[in-house]
């Protein structure tokens, strides 16, 4: 069994960059959500503002981000977002992502997200909730299950 | 009488700057909402997320921006952001932001905003409503009063 | 004859996205840079980081931008960016862009841009010059021509 | 010995913030990099702009970001960031930023960064440098030394 990737190419755009002529890094981790966004998109068939209500949670907030960068991505440059859940917990899970710039990696990214609802007796507190295995079977590729 | 002007000094980021090395344009009008918000708390007395709540409104949306660019910022400048209303209307008002570097004028800004709530009939579309004196008044400086 | 315009599709990203759960407004002047180069890249033929030295130019440096915000939008949105130049003079020019939500206008905006190059004489100081009539020309729809 | 800490106050402002009405994930990146540059300022008393200049470098590349995400920060929210080296090595360091709302850790982050130079046989290549020790020296805090 494979997991299901999506993949999302894009330009380097003039204002993503900063005085250096490179992307400036605190863009990779806004790539990076729109990655993990499009994946959900592809995998759970649900259009992004409508997951929270598709499947009664309040959201899937970030808890933990990092990223290596290994080359610079510049202005003009055509770039591809590969994202991909490389693990599931029982209510927590990791997204990969790989860009790469002319087929050579150069940023490492991983978000650890949290599958979380709204506390039943005080609502203004989150909580982690188990991840239903529907879900977690829609992220393996169609192909491979 | 003198409009209050509201004033924040502080640095152009390396994360401003474009491959110019310039402050790319659109931090600009985030450094206008800045202003606006630190505008209305100094005449207002009122924390930016109480506003809403305090004047029961929904906010005040901007319907109009702009901004002349009369000389670049640069990454390590030292900046001053001056911010005042310089018109009311029955339910919108002009912002006038002046940034300036080392006391000239860089950038003319101005947006317009509408005093807005819920329309009562359908809470899903925002309507104007008449700002009330009381908050045209605050925005006069005490000295002036 | 006709202007030509250049259209990009994309999708509003969570992270472009306010409190309000709509696009904050320094987002569309982002958006209309990217509008400018793409139509410069479908007029003149030349990748947006090649475009100075195609044309021993400094760059095309923003002197003015405006917008006017008709109806939001929000995650999730699929919009489409209309950028064409609505009028060249000596030096300068205007770039408008038309952002629409589901076919309807939802922001208005304008760029006025100069066509520069550095001073000869002291290399510090930007200054405009004349656009090519070669350049001018090529901003028109080829069926149109 | 101790190490030299800089401290930033500053407030979550409306442009920070997500549709869930807290800071933006990216953002606590681009404070990082704030962060970093104050820190150095402060450390080895060269403008940040001036910093390359200053010690003939290319500049402070950034390798390596990571954070965790603990607690939200919310618009209007008063922060403050505190940044020190953590870990100096022969040509990288690590930089540690904290981020604490009313007192409380909201945000723990780390950027590990490269002493940088171009390489003199091909000056388009970046590669390492030792760090001074002088340099190292002067992020020890003078009441400690």
């Amino acid at each position: 069994m494979a997991n299901l990737i999506s993949r999302r190419q894009f330009t380097i755009e003039w204002a993503h960059c900063d005085p250096a002529g490179i992307v400036f890094n605190s863009r990779f981790f806004e790539f990076f959500d729109w990655g993990t966004w499009l994946l959900f998109e592809a995998a759970l068939g649900v259009k992004p503002p409508d997951l929270a209500g598709a499947f009664q949670i309040l959201g899937i907030p970030l808890v933990d981000a990092s990223a290596r960068f290994l080359a610079p991505a510049r202005f003009g440059d055509a770039v591809e977002l590969a994202s991909q859940v490389s693990a599931f917990r029982r209510s927590s899970f990791d997204v990969e992502h790989q860009l790469r710039v002319r087929g050579e990696l150069a940023v490492d990214g991983r978000e650890t997200r949290v599958w979380a609802t709204r506390d039943a007796a005080d609502p203004s507190l989150i909580k982690p909730q188990a991840i239903p295995e529907a879900v977690v079977a829609r992220f393996q590729r169609a192909d491979a299950r």
